[in-house]
């Protein structure tokens, strides 16, 4: 499921402000339903999580393993958004997270089917929790001092990220040329999902302690 | 989490065969501990949930897009193992499950303190459920059929997957050629996650009905 950070108030606002978490479904889907049966109070309950991968953390021994990551879990409110324009924009600020400027490059806006069937929900975020690792692997001391250990073992990271692949068109495709929005998206994700993968690998671990 | 299926009676059963699903933690996690309260009846109720996006099914309207993916639900019973003979062979299981052969190029077996601190569960799984979806995209007749429409917007599908980066030696490594076992994990799954992606993007869709 989709889930993109955004504010219609504050259509500016960035990842240091408040922000709603915007889902969307099929209008008679499970959770659409419950969130209407729920409308009038301060909305359904719900809980978000998502992790990303950066890397395997490859220590001495499998019991000192881990993984490079980033993780956050949301919990908050569901109201189903009401008005057009909030549901429009709402649109938008999804589509356009999976590839950036797919709205403007594909048949919009909805008509009115589509647009009485597909439920956006704005969850407002009460609390949640983040945890990131970063770096190297960390070491029992232990296995650290013996020298029949280190001698044989690799220890390190290996960087991990998620590759977007050359656009196979569709059979029913008559557009020749992959349009600029599809090519910048693959290859500035790309270079931002590798770049990420290898400064996780390269940070210091344990992080060191602000003065 | 890392879950990994096996069986530890058949250890040479495979997907089609009846497996169970091991999982690990820390000893007085909050799972953990859950799981050895509820001993003796049929085990912790639990859920496992996992997916694997291969693509972004990009079609001419937002309201048609979808992904490519492999998805799994499992419902089951979380038992604390604790034979030693079955612990082990799960612990060698899970470590192998993120590198293939780590287990044995890495310091093992787990001393006395390492074995107490890590438990380990053995989810019996009782129903499941899997979806996949791959293949092109599947287009409205009302879209499929403007000229202006299809003459305009690229549709297909955009492949993704997890690619594993040159691995990045820790500060303390002391063996300076890459172990083969990682150099032919990286490879393998290199080259194993590219062609799934691929044949997803390249799948008919919908999936022809078998005769």
């Amino acid at each position: 499921m989709i889930g993109q950070m955004g504010s219609f108030d504050r259509p500016s606002a960035d990842l240091d402000d408040p922000l709603d978490c915007y889902i969307h479904g099929y209008v008679s889907s499970r959770l659409m339903k419950l969130a209407r049966s729920s409308a009038g109070g301060e909305g359904l309950p719900l809980t978000i999580a998502a992790t990303k991968v950066d890397g395997l953390v490859l220590s001495l021994t499998p019991f000192s393993h881990s993984y490079n990551y980033r993780s956050a879990v949301l919990f908050g409110y569901g109201q189903v958004v009401e008005s057009d324009e909030e549901k429009d924009w709402a649109m938008r600020l999804i589509t356009d997270s999976v590839v950036t400027g797919r709205w403007e490059n594909s048949r919009t806006p909805p008509d009115g089917g589509e647009l009485s069937s597909t439920t956006i929900l704005r969850v407002r975020i009460v609390s949640g929790s983040g945890k990131i690792r970063e770096g190297g692997p960390g070491e029992d001391k232990k296995d650290a001092g013996k020298e029949e250990v280190v001698s044989k073992i690799w220890t390190g990271v290996v960087p991990v990220w998620e590759t977007i692949g050359e656009p196979v068109a569709s059979k029913t495709n008559r557009v020749q040329e992959l349009p600029e929005h599809i090519r910048a998206f693959k290859e500035g994700e790309n270079d931002r999902n590798e770049k990420q993968a290898f400064s996780a690998a390269n940070a210091v671990y344990p992080k060191p302690k602000a003065e």
